[in-house]
């Protein structure tokens, strides 16, 4: 079965990814976590709540943690390039059967949401630039949100679904055998992806990512969590995946959210861009350098406020097969 | 007078700076120059040209030189969306008066030519990835032409242009006595720029950059180059930009053409991204650390094929206002 | 047990290890590797020897590679402040009851060799420096042999046997059940260690270290052994150890040599510095970040010529002790 | 006139240098200074003092700040080997004619004063490590002090006085006209220098240098300068010296007391290192970039505390010749 081609003329134009809405249990072990390892700056906050940005956003959130009982992802969100989009957008899920729904958001313009959770908007408060405001650099200092990735029940359906509204595949592994596609990467932005899609029990998010320049923020956030009481919370990592050629470190919250932090990308803007395809069986394109990753990494994931994970259409062992 | 507002709905879409073609005095020596120092691949060549690409770049070239008699820079390639673009391109600079011209180039589809010596096509031949050879990086180790930087005798009138087909400003300076605009950074493809104009005797090239992942890349180019033989190439650095908070470095290639390796950048996909606006009497715009530049680097550009270079509309010394 | 104490006032000056002579038996698949991929500089060859160099080195040679049936260890080198140094070298081995014998060295002055395969020189030829001819560095780029490191069957015997001709510890682990060391890192040269010693089946060399400066060499080397072959020949890392705080990785060359590169380190010249003490229940000691390392790690090594290995004193295992 | 051979059998064991005490105006500008920006570690402080330590040192202190109505240095601190080279060096230095004192110091032990200011120690207060205590790195993250660089108006005195304790040369710049030396680089700890002497007024303080790992810690301290009101306390750099090979910068302290960021180095434990000769009329022993350091660098420097410094013995310009 073919890679299905993307939409070049999607019926709304959505930009890039945007911001994640996670519940914690406890938001100020999560506080801690996301400022002094993670280093996003802190642009408002209450009792339940906490609202984040990296280093050179100006939006005003690209995380919210939000307090409850237990660990979940409540909302992706993703901005329009304009307020028609919305509009668009609104009747694109629509007539797909999909709910939609106009919801009030902090900080936020008018705001659509459908389900699996994902909101659109095109207007969020904008804050002054601190990209230079080099004192306020700390933890592994990031400078933007970059990607999520979800495990999905079937990838096939997730690329088809994302890509009629323009989410263009930029790499992907496939099963020779089936012809199924067992993982995509898709982008709106120019980079290798705002969602990327692996084979498991899903919908579920495997990890939020965010962006830095160096390997060497990575190694830094390495010695940092090891000496700080955070050892427990290194997961894998560092690496370099053959795929996308990111260098990598996954790493959890102290709810477990799996939090990427990515080094390296490359600029996807050319629609003719052809996607790289990988084969299920090649070892390298999971880590170039061989080393294997842990059996949590493909199992855990962070479970859909309001949606309920059903088990992959496919049957190969994930220990295998990612 | 305010920064003119890019018309964010354009006539036809542009999505990057694609390519650059140059006129060399001495192929072999440029030859020598662009891949050794500069690490560019040779994707074709014969007596009298030279293709090149970058490593994480899959058209075919990004620059293509050229054996002349004299230096000088022949052609701005830009990249459209699809075909249509090109006739939307074609309409949309007839409308203006400006000269059009359907040209034949290899390895390129349909060319449309304007003046200045401008040229946007959709299709070019596509190349397998070499991102991930790692043995073949050698130089600066390039991953992608980033942008062009000219001299304009009229920055406003440049901006105002550019901005009518889509070219959006991320951060320039501003005359605070004149109102005028001194210097701005534009972009399609989602970076601080795909083209910059700097006021000064022109149309000229200022530079055209090359991005590179860490200050490690120009720290390790210059130790090369200055133990074989160009220690006179290198012009000014390494420094950082307080406009667009670049990691630079400028060299000149064997006929003095400025090359920029051009680290750090920011994403600016938002259509609602807020200009930067520096002050003309503001030293650390140009350099954030405080060195300042040579007379040259104000001074010297390489000349258009075609067109006559004009004194800058705004008086005021160069040394003093770049 | 307390750490036997390192005597200050030798009855000979060492000055640093040296060089390492192996036994290699594809001696082109190990020039391609030693210098494509480890970096060094050929400074002589004939049909059975290779000579190499690293880039800041001006001795002669740091690694000799010597054609043979199988793969060992022939030679630890040491160089000594002065040639009456190995007179006294002579005196004090003699005075043990240890064999002794002046030997012949092409490239290198009076020569003495004892049993361990260990040899003592002052004179070995000196060649110009290369350190600033940037174009001569390839693979991970390697400033110069680091220490070697050793499986021994009883290291409180190896740490007391070298500390008595000046050896100094500064980091060991030590099991606290049975008050005994379980692993100690001892130098000449003022840096963590010369040479290191780690229970377990020895006499063997566990590796040999090259010191490069900063962690993207080793990024840089993953990369291109990932991509050009060498992919199995990784076998641990990047890491970094509690012990010495050193940035590693750990390869292995075509007959199964394990390299170190080694990155980090610091100044051990105090002779009151205090030995660091860690405990084997610590699993911060070995890989700071807390990834383990593979099975082969703890049990493969290099077989010295003629010496026959024997069992380890102590009984923990080796998995869980090292 | 060749090189002064160094005394490789000198009649006391210095083993390195040490501390240096300066006295500064204002104690709380420069408590600020030398924490945030160049982050050293407080390890003690009164109303008068400040007591400083880097990363990787366990003695008490490499900076003494002392306050006063000048800016001057007061004391270059070395550490002997052991207790009885304090005595040897009494004799040593008395032999000379040279005025000898036993000093009381804080936190050390027996202390010899002599004249030019130089003090000789064995025992310091030993500190526990930090080196691992990742959260505490902060400004310029240094390792350790490196080294002194004093202004001296006759260069060849210099070499043969400190040689003539062991002090051994590494780099050197000759006067081929003259046969003169110009400056020289000595060492004790194995490294490339533990003082070095630039012809010039003095004996002055040229700087004291810290040791960093990365070319990345000296951009980070560039950004954060830049940044936090310390633009004009850059003074030189980023660059490379030809001369040791060093990646520097130059910064001054908040009284003119000028330290340099220093990264690179390489081994130098080898009695039989040959040192590497330069000639005053090739422009990359300064720069092997090629970039021209300002003329205050040439000029300026830290009177000694009692000491008159005199105009150097050599008349060239010292632009030129530095």
């Amino acid at each position: 079965m073919p890679l299905p081609a993307p939409n070049l003329y999607p019926d709304f134009d959505t930009i890039r990814l945007s911001h994640v809405n996670m519940s914690v249990t406890d938001l100020a072990a999560s506080r801690k976590f996301y400022t002094d390892i993670l280093g996003l700056q802190i642009t408002d906050e209450d009792n339940n709540h906490i609202y984040l940005r990296a280093m050179e956003e100006r939006g005003h959130h690209c995380v919210i943690l939000q307090k409850d009982t237990e660990a979940k992802v409540n909302i992706f969100g993703f901005k329009t390039f304009d307020e028609n989009d919305l509009d668009k957008a609104h009747a694109y899920f629509s007539g797909l059967g999909r709910p939609v729904e106009w919801v009030e958001r902090a900080y936020q313009g008018r705001t659509l949401m459908t389900n699996p959770p994902i909101e659109f908007y095109h207007k969020m408060d904008r804050l002054a630039p601190i990209h230079q405001k080099y004192k306020l650099y700390k933890g592994v200092k990031p400078l933007r949100i970059d990607h999520f990735n979800m495990f999905s029940p079937n990838v096939d359906e997730s690329v088809a679904f994302w890509g009629d509204f323009g989410f263009r595949t930029t790499e992907y592994t496939e099963d020779e055998e089936t012809g199924k596609i067992w993982a995509a990467w898709t982008h709106r932005k120019g980079g290798v992806h705002d969602i990327a899609f692996t084979n498991g029990l899903g919908p579920r998010m495997h990890h939020v990512a965010f962006w830095v320049p160096t390997p060497l923020n990575i190694i830094d956030l390495l010695d940092l969590m090891s000496t700080t009481g955070y050892v427990s919370n290194i997961e894998r990592g560092p690496g370099r995946h053959g795929i996308s050629n990111a260098f990598f470190l996954y790493i959890t919250d102290p709810d477990g959210h799996r939090i990427e932090i990515y080094c390296s990308d490359y600029q996807t803007v050319d629609p003719d861009l052809e996607p790289i395809k990988w084969d299920l069986t090649d070892p390298q394109r999971q880590t170039l350098w061989g080393a294997a990753a842990p059996r949590s990494w493909f199992e855990e994931g962070s479970v859909l406020d309001g949606v309920e994970a059903r088990d992959s259409d496919l049957k190969a062992s994930p220990i295998i097969a990612h």
